[in-house]
């Protein structure tokens, strides 16, 4: 089977390269057409998106990480559970690059930001059901013992990790700007220091 | 000699790259042109080449450490057949490409899908010839011994792994559309769980 | 929390990975359109601002690592900072395409030539952030003892080094190929061997 | 001072990286324009141009690696020249493109053979100047002795192994076509299987 070392080298290699990939939705403007400057300006929801969808990978690398780590074994769930984490992630460039192209569109903005929300959705989602799988067969794949409160905390609080963007995905048919700015204010969230009483272990998915 | 370790993580990276650049084959809709909701639905022969072509490098990915982890030795001959392996994996973000922009088009489907099904097909052949020189010279490389009965089991089962995708180039004249539905397939059943007899040192190549 | 180990890794992938997408800002001229070899001429801005930008990622990979391989530990603040810093090399690739594109523009070629500076500057501000960051908390940080007087040195001089960027950013309404020739100036000054007496510690950020 | 296992880890990365961007030179071709048997076909030069490229950064990163693991330590001039490499290697997609693109024009095809020679020719004196570096400090930087006799034997056949891309390039003006075919068959003789007296550790740059 793979070894865990494997596994994160692997799952770091393609985040690495999804969070890289992301610089490619912001366009360089063709010279016809006016003013540098003015054009720059009207990207700005290139940079936004950019700045939101980094972070927010980051700190799932960041999550995935810490779950990883207290992996004793690998099994064929988990290599499939990571490949589909994976997958959700790899999509990040794409609808990073939607959102930021419609987001100022008068038709397709509400579409785009919930496709962006739902990105985000799906790839919690996925990071979620990795670790109920983990923590559901803990006795074979955990390096510790985890008591049951501990567990129902993480669970609980993997599990309310989706609803801010079950939410911003909701808001979209109102504001694609809210939905952006939701997926900003979570990011930010859990890119700021936690506080002190909280455990590690259970970083909640973004 | 290259170390084992080292060409693991050689792979690895060529691996993680090819599977993120299959996103570049999902295009941004241009503003002009219609509903989004509309075009984007007209796309989904990108998303379903999107993830057959993840999940199916996924578990090439998986086997590669298995069929790796088990060398004792890192001949010429081995680096030479990883490199084609990698070539092959290499060229999948464009034949996913090709199927995802032909596969709706009365002329060149065909086509295009044979070059998907073929490109998987010479991944896995090159996957075996690989194992086949690996296990031909298996005292000089391999950690543990195998007995006869267990290496002709492995060798079957892997001569039989290409089989379907044979069958799906060889369909593609017919429909592509079958074709890239026995790709779905043959993903999924590799990304089910294993049977409990089976032997994960023979994992056949996907 | 994140190891030491799995954050160089990481951080290798991104700088890795940004550096060799400089690549796709040079263009393969079209077919129409005249002679190759006075087309390729005139994409001379392409080359020069690959080579400054990729010597300058370089320089910033080799300090990254000098810094991560003092720490004892890794907390919050700078997995933060380290995406932060990641965050704007991921950017280098836009902006090296920014100035290549309208280097020879007259109008837009100063502001693309100031977001150029501008993009280093940012670049190195973050690596000073980090830095500093690990300096204030060196008793639970560092492997090992800094004496004050080194630590001033060490801060002094990666102040200092935020100055020449500062200065390229600022003469850029005068001339954008003096931007670029101060940015190249800077890269080959750290590119150079460094001084027999220079304390490897304190490799300021370029 | 960077460990050597780094500096292995982000030499891996830039190397596996540019490897794999060399399929974005393969084009998809658009829909209106005739069988898309026909203009696949008429891409030949790109696929050739991908197979070479792709098997001499194999080889070229087999060679690094020899190289590098000879390595006691890591110098700053070491870490330089290894850049200036890397830089090299970073410039091959846009080389192979460039080929690819202009190998059946009439205009262009010479220049254009000559810039993908010539990049190998600078690939491989890159290589040579490292190696060379390290083999003149072998005092400090070599984990071995070697006597005098082998070190000159690994020097010569260095330097012997620009001579083929040096003739690659200057036969460009003739034609294109031999210099691509020059190109394919050093790849092809590194590829194939050294003979029995070769040293290993003196992999001659290709």
């Amino acid at each position: 089977m793979i070894s865990k070392v494997r596994l994160e080298a692997f799952s770091d290699g393609v985040i690495a390269i999804a969070i890289t990939l992301l610089v490619l939705n912001i366009d360089v403007p063709p010279h016809a057409g006016g003013q540098l400057a003015h054009r720059l300006g009207e990207q700005w929801p290139s940079y936004a998106a950019y700045a939101v969808s980094f972070i927010t990978i980051g700190i799932i690398w960041i999550n995935h990480h810490g779950m990883v780590s207290r992996l004793a074994a690998v099994d064929h769930s988990i290599l499939m559970l990571n490949l589909l984490l994976l997958l959700s992630i790899g999509l990040l460039p794409w609808t990073t690059a939607l959102i930021a192209e419609y987001l100022r569109e008068g038709s397709g903005q509400h579409l785009a930001a919930a496709i962006y929300a739902g990105s985000f959705l799906t790839m919690a989602s996925a990071f979620y059901a990795m670790q109920r799988h983990i923590l559901q067969n803990r006795r074979h794949l955990l390096t510790e013992a985890f008591d049951e409160e501990r567990l129902r905390a993480i669970d609980r609080r993997n599990r309310f990790g989706l609803i801010p963007y079950a939410v911003a995905a909701a808001l979209a048919p109102l504001s694609a700007y809210v939905t952006l700015a939701i997926c900003a204010v979570i990011a930010a969230f859990y890119a700021l220091p936690p506080r002190p009483q909280q455990d590690p272990a259970g970083h909640a998915a973004p």
